[in-house]
């Protein structure tokens, strides 16, 4: 027989429980923060219609960024890239049972198909906050408070964060001024995207095969370092003054309730061809390692694909890789310490049914016991404790059946507490706390 | 534009906040039990190399009943269709820094291409528990007790369900008897996996196809209505006493466990071909909906496949779908409750911030609050919440920013009560007791 590998498939993650414990308090902080806000939990398979994707991300994206196949019906079958067009879809579908405003979210696992490295890999969650159904600046602010209080529940310090903001209604002005075809607008939506990844010169003269000789305004106007100076270089003819009040809006009313770290940034898009209004970045400002962390926006319009009514929405995502990282680079990773409270070794087999008869109390009293059920002598059942990160052991023999008094031993101390099984449940459950 | 459908994918599921409240409380039995018995989770991609179902499973069922595709760097990829394969590669590429006993848990989902019917779904989710590095009876009784320990807790009585057991070696040594060729057994395991969906006489005929001569005796021994008589029955030239031995052994510790319910049953097979020894399922025992609920074994040969050294298993698999459609049954699903506790109506757009101040207040102490931020009129605002079925709504004005008091009410009994907001807190909190 051939020999089978035991890696995983290119580009996913297998989580043993010290990754899957850093992945479930992640997640967890996420739905917290996200629950606390009236934010309800929804799901959805990750098998979808390639139509989906097609209709706003073009055949381009779906063709060589997305895992797609065909399946014995005929049906084009895509892995979900993201979650955006799935809720856009539900919401679609059960529109009139709805009550607005609708907060939903979810922690979905996306698939892209490119090559794996740093920060970005072929399989990763996202959490996904969509509030449906309130046009305006009090969605906005409580989607970017939200994106911010995730930071702070995090850990995360204000002056370790920045949060970038930009209005797409100023840059789909700008695109129309240019007269630029919808093919030379998505080339250089992601030329801006990136522009920070790629050489200056390289950004420049690509933007210039494009924009001709008004290459330079266009680049300066990217430039402005605040929204007074973008202003005063933008073309005269540009009627923007709505979406430069947005912006100035929301930068005052987030200051207003505590959130001081909002800059606006005239060359921030977001990619996605679907947003239509403000658009914002929770941005890493540790000198060394500038990076976009995640971010949103308003997208008004996705709901026409499905013939829907209008339905105005703004959200954002926020993926656990790029968390993760975060997390590390900060030190605000916990440490692991698994499910199970206590481990039980035996000095004999015949304790057995007894050792079972107390697990079996403490367990219905909420701690989570495993038992040694291997014929290892004491020393190595302890060992086995130890390697699995266990906080807690006891050794049964026929003293402790006699007396039900336990030496509860932590093992990070070698303190040894002799208790009673009532008292252990206590003991453990304070540890806790 | 063509319309998009807003329909899922053929036989996946859409989860709304109500399908997910009901799948978060069958994930949280799942993990709660899981948990006290001292299983810790780990969890992995739905990709995986198609190799990994080849070497077990054979190409037919990797080519019929799995999602499969060539990624463009000609990698064979499968959706995975169940997860002991999974776990079994990743206990493999670490067994060095495991310590054994290995308890592990995960609630992946799976995939299979089939035409979806009542209770089979193209996508479930599905809780695995597996213990790894311990041979012999200690191991399958805490198996069988923490499914038994599962249904319990779900609410089942044990009168409506029973554990059906048997003994591969038995069945395998009876195939070796016969002589048949690996294609036989697997062709007759099928047959005997779904004898009970299919017409008496097909499926005798269908056994005469490959036993001949002998398909009486075959049939009754499988017929056998307890171990005595199938003991009776079976060839004297077989050698079997221990396989039946374990039986008798393991039904009887269980009893002494307090799990009372269990019964052997000659012609379980579980269908998996790399089960070795105690097979069991759990079955629905009521009258009208006598099924099989989900089930598991012993695997002591998988890691073979990985070169890697022996390392015996045992484990089994409940699936959601299953386990929502016996709930159901049985009238045992919770009612649906969402995470959000308070709904925050605003007389006017003015107290917006105060409402965000005292709101502010309320999550950091642990309550769940939605504002309805919409310019809706106060009774469209608690129309929302009750669509919603938030349980607690207070409408904040004036008159209650000054005094700090506010009116809670219960939407299900129309209860008014005057609360401060730290009232609030530990009204709702002692609700949700």
């Amino acid at each position: 027989m051939n020999q089978i590998n035991t890696e995983s498939y290119k580009g996913v993650r297998d989580f043993y429980p010290p990754d899957m414990f850093i992945q479930n308090y992640i997640f967890d902080v996420m739905k917290k923060v996200s629950e606390s806000y009236g934010y309800v939990e929804y799901s959805a398979s990750i098998l979808e219609s390639s139509d989906l994707y097609k209709a706003k991300s073009g055949e381009e994206i779906v063709n060589d960024q997305t895992y797609n196949f065909v399946d014995r019906g005929g049906r084009e079958v895509t892995l979900r890239p993201e979650m955006t067009p799935t809720v856009a879809r539900m919401v679609a579908r059960s529109k009139r049972d709805l009550a607005l405003p609708v907060r939903w979210y979810s922690i979905p696992n996306l698939f892209r198909y490119e090559q794996p490295q740093k920060g970005r890999l072929r399989e990763h969650w996202q959490l996904n906050v969509d509030l449906f159904g309130v046009d305006g600046i009090n969605a906005e602010v409580e989607i970017i408070s939200i994106a911010s209080d995730l930071m702070l529940r995090f850990g995360a310090k204000p002056q370790n964060f920045q949060i970038l903001l930009n209005n797409r209604k100023i840059v789909n002005a700008l695109f129309d001024y240019y007269e630029f075809s919808d093919t030379e607008k998505q080339k250089i939506s992601k030329l801006i995207d990136k522009s920070e990844k790629i050489p200056r010169q390289v950004f420049v003269d690509s933007i210039r095969e494009i924009v001709g000789d008004q290459t330079e305004d266009f680049v300066s106007i990217l430039n402005s370092k605040d929204i007074d100076e973008m202003q005063s270089r933008l073309p005269s003819e540009l009627q923007v003054e709505k979406g430069i009040e947005e912006i100035r809006h929301r930068i005052s009313t987030l200051s207003e309730n505590g959130i001081a770290n909002v800059i606006f940034k005239p060359s921030l898009m977001r990619g996605f061809d679907y947003y239509t209004g403000i658009v914002f970045e929770v941005f890493d400002a540790g000198k060394e390692n500038r990076r976009s962390l995640f971010g949103g926006g308003r997208y008004d319009d996705l709901l026409d694909i499905f013939g829907s009514e209008k339905m105005t929405a703004v959200g954002f995502g926020m993926g656990d890789v790029t968390v993760r990282d975060y997390l590390e680079t900060y030190n605000l990773l916990p440490k692991f310490r698994p499910t199970t409270d206590l481990y039980i070794c035996k000095l004999d087999d015949k304790h057995l049914n007894d050792v079972n008869v107390i697990a079996e109390k403490l367990r219905k009293d909420g701690v989570n016991v495993a038992i040694d059920i291997t014929h290892k002598k004491l020393g190595d059942q302890i060992k086995s404790a130890v390697k699995q990160s266990i906080p807690y052991v006891v050794c049964i023999g026929d003293d402790e059946i006699k007396s039900g008094k336990f030496k509860l031993k932590e093992l990070e101390t070698g303190k040894e507490t002799e208790l009673s099984s009532e008292e252990i449940v206590k003991f453990i459950k304070n540890s806790k706390k």
